[in-house]
């Protein structure tokens, strides 16, 4: 057994098939986002504009935020010291926590030390709380949601993306007896389309199922407080768990699930991944708090970010370049080559300073990968018209057909 | 199905079996550690001396890693933005794990949410690197690794906890030609006892297999730089793969591997848990940095904590209060009954103002529940002489045999 050549062997394929990550090294300018020092890896340093972060905001530099979190340190110190049963819960971690069930309208909250982990430990569990229990689960949820659903091999079902006729047919197919949770998103990131959360729940009354909505990349951006998509359409009351992020659009880090007392209570009480584990740092959640609260106020920072999204999509359309439009946030612009995807990126960055990672198959279908934007609050017209001065020679550039590939 | 009673029939069975775990709300005091303040659920605060953090060395209050945190907050803001592919690799997180290589003597290093997830994603995640690996797991290890090996339904063999002969009986069953792994750590936390990290490298150098060791229980502590008992032994360089933790006794957050360049570049390129996730906070990587670089020449704060340790085994010997010692910092208190070690826990905290978290079963087998110490070098005499004073006055109190109880 030849161990590195195994491993030349695991890299060789990435390499073969274009997909190959290469991490660009940024440090965004605190005051002065979307803007960015770019280190190569031969040390030089370049400014360059970030167009696919996934602080949607700009909420990372808010002074709210950054207040809470120095106060915390210099309060309390850097790490939380323990797991959240061994001296790890604070009084950051408890504010946080009802912050976030005020925000979804639950009765509790569990923080995680990401949102790919709540997702991961909480579906993973659900089934040691409800024994037998069948998950329904999108085609096009996250690694993290499908993760946490092959874990401990309980049953599963499929259902091809926002195909409430499918979901149908499998629900119907099982013992009505049998224990049921629908699992969904309510903004699939890669295309930005919306999952149907009405229907769904529909549905979920029908069958008598539970329903999990991951809300990762709608909350703080959605609904008059911030709550997500579930929010805006008046649905959240008919969620059982909703999950977010503390990462992208509050621009901290960490994750959660929203719930009644009791599904909390139980998911605390058996998630391996939530109980063994450092709780996050008090200034992290200090941070965290304090952004959930101030954007759910803030509805001109929401306004602002979807009036962005609108421009860029209507500059690129007016382009005839080939992006996908579901009226959500996110802006995907369609390569369909992993070679051209790189390669753009790379011409992006190196000649014009704009900084837009290539996104490859497993993380969307072959043929489709593509160049993501996320146009926020913090891109100005400067910056929005430098990107579409350099989109627009690029494309004529590598003569690349335009509208024909969208998907 | 009724979904509530099944909540309660989950939550009945921990109050059942006196493992119901409630979460003390606590917040140390920055330069006053181990001194805290304990938020009552009544909301009535009140301080304590937290004597069962992870904190080992106290570094969470450490001006340098404080300063780091600081500095990165006004430089780059709240959180990274990103996961490590699409703009959330900065200067931070590449200084982190070169710090972290450098410690260890390898020539790469990954960081993940945490030690937990560097676990869980980097074992499942080599049986696919590793087509047909057999991992063989000490019996003892940490939840996470057990996570992390049954995750994907790879091989694996059970040794008992720290049974040479039962391993190589393992290793001499199976195909000479199949890759195998073997997974251990370096000190077990809940008994403080090592692992015979040369014994197993052989074992390891006589049937071709890979070393994985967890040292989240030794980093910062042990060896000359802090690089772990493999540091102290001069066997780092026969591990393949070292996980640890930034948030114990580096006092601040997330976890890692360090390894050979390639290792690192498989895993980055293959492990979900690592690829689709947020980076932790540029300010998080900052203060672990900071800490990692501050303990590689604080020997003195090594020593000081070794010496702590070492007094309050004497003084608890002494008393004949039934401890384990196995020589390293850790000083579990066998009371043997879960209700003993709740009450003994809650008196503690309500009548001496000291803070220690009972530890029952999963944590640790049904009959050896304890109160875990963790002696630090910011435990002084003071907080000493008031634990032993406390210790045997509750001893007397609860009647309990001394020493015939110590496992």
């Amino acid at each position: 057994m030849d161990y590195t050549a195994k491993l030349d062997a695991a890299l060789q394929r990435l390499h073969d098939e274009d997909r190959y990550r290469t991490f660009i090294d940024i440090e965004r300018e605190r005051g002065n986002f979307p803007h960015a020092v770019w280190t190569r890896p031969d040390g030089e340093k370049t400014p360059v504009t970030v167009w696919c972060g996934n602080d949607y905001l700009g909420m990372g530099q808010h002074p709210k935020v950054l207040g809470a979190m120095h106060e915390a340190v210099d309060a309390t110190g850097a790490g939380s010291g323990g797991t959240r049963n061994i001296s790890g819960t604070t009084v950051y971690h408890k504010r946080l926590e009802a912050e976030i069930a005020d925000l979804h309208g639950k009765e509790g909250a569990l923080v995680f030390s990401s949102a790919y982990i709540a997702n991961d430990a909480t579906l993973s569990t659900l089934p040691q709380l409800f024994p037998g229990l069948i998950i329904y689960s999108d085609a096009l949820n996250h690694a993290s949601m499908i993760e946490g659903i092959r874990r401990n091999g309980g049953a599963k079902r499929i259902f091809r993306h926002n195909d409430l006729a499918h979901l149908r047919e499998l629900l119907a197919a099982d013992d009505p007896a049998a224990p049921k949770l629908i699992a969904f998103e309510s903004v699939y990131s890669m295309d930005g389309d919306f999952g149907p959360i009405k229907e769904i729940c529909d549905l979920a009354d029908e069958f008598n199922a539970l329903t999990y909505l991951d809300e990762v990349h709608a909350v703080g951006m959605y609904g008059p407080r911030g709550g997500g998509v579930a929010e805006r359409d008046g649905l959240m009351h008919r969620i059982d768990i909703i999950n977010g992020t503390l990462g992208k659009a509050f621009g901290v880090f960490g994750g959660y699930i929203a719930a009644s007392v009791k599904m909390c209570d139980a998911v605390r009480s058996y998630a391996p991944g939530f109980i063994f584990t450092t709780s996050i740092p008090p200034a992290v959640a200090a941070g965290a708090a304090a952004s959930i609260a101030h954007l759910k106020t803030d509805t001109a920072l929401r306004e602002a970010h979807q009036t962005q999204a609108k421009i860029l999509k209507t500059r690129l359309k007016g382009m005839g370049l080939p992006i996908i439009d579901h009226g959500s946030h996110i802006v995907p612009l369609i390569v369909g080559d992993p070679k051209h995807t790189k390669m753009m990126s790379d011409m992006l960055l190196e000649a014009y300073g704009i900084y837009v990672q290539p996104i490859n198959f497993p993380t969307v279908p072959r043929g489709t990968e593509r160049l993501r934007f996320t146009p926020s609050p913090v891109h100005g017209a400067k910056e929005m018209d430098g990107l579409i001065a350099a989109l627009d020679a690029l494309w004529s550039h590598c003569a690349l057909n335009r509208a024909e590939l969208a998907g």
